[in-house]
């Protein structure tokens, strides 16, 4: 990914309630669908205790078009309903970026 | 965290090489020295095959006081020597945040 500066990223920290109901098949489905949306960079994923997921976007429309868009909106209700005893979403303005790769550095 | 805006969040993602090589315990170290910087406003952390830590930050210079902390650069070292196949470091601005709680919602 070597996204052009400003970029934009979402950080989605959570914590799920107990049992799936439903959780994994739609969040895969989210994933997927949110690689279609216009200005869509990249996603990073863990989950331990908290689960983190951060997607990288070329453009805060792009942030609310993803918001907005229909399957997403659903998958958001369900959220608050069932999945999440608690959540937070940053909206971010990615100013700066380095990177190191092993395979760069002499041995 | 009631942080003042804007605030600032460092995306931290990485792979670990094999074996611990005395990562733990200087993981563990660096988020408690990390805690005792100026400006320092908490963490979230997760692994799964991608590491990621996001610490947040009440300015850009309380970011670079401890990129430049002594342990912190020795650990720094380490890491690009032993502990990491690859990272990546984001230094962002967040504009915007949201939380949901299901304890504040009518059930």
């Amino acid at each position: 990914m070597k996204p052009k500066f400003p970029y934009y990223a979402v950080i989605f920290t959570n914590y799920r309630t107990a049992g799936d109901n439903g959780y994994q098949q739609t969040s895969e489905r989210m994933m997927e669908l949110a690689a279609q949306q216009p200005g869509y960079l990249g996603v990073d994923h863990a989950r331990e205790e908290t689960g983190i997921t951060i997607s990288y976007w070329e453009s805060l429309r792009a942030i609310a078009d993803w918001k907005a868009q229909a399957d997403h909106l659903l998958a958001q209700k369900k959220g608050r309903e069932t999945w999440y005893s608690e959540y937070r979403v940053r909206i971010c303005r990615v100013e700066k970026e380095y990177a190191f790769s092993s395979d760069d550095t002499p041995a």
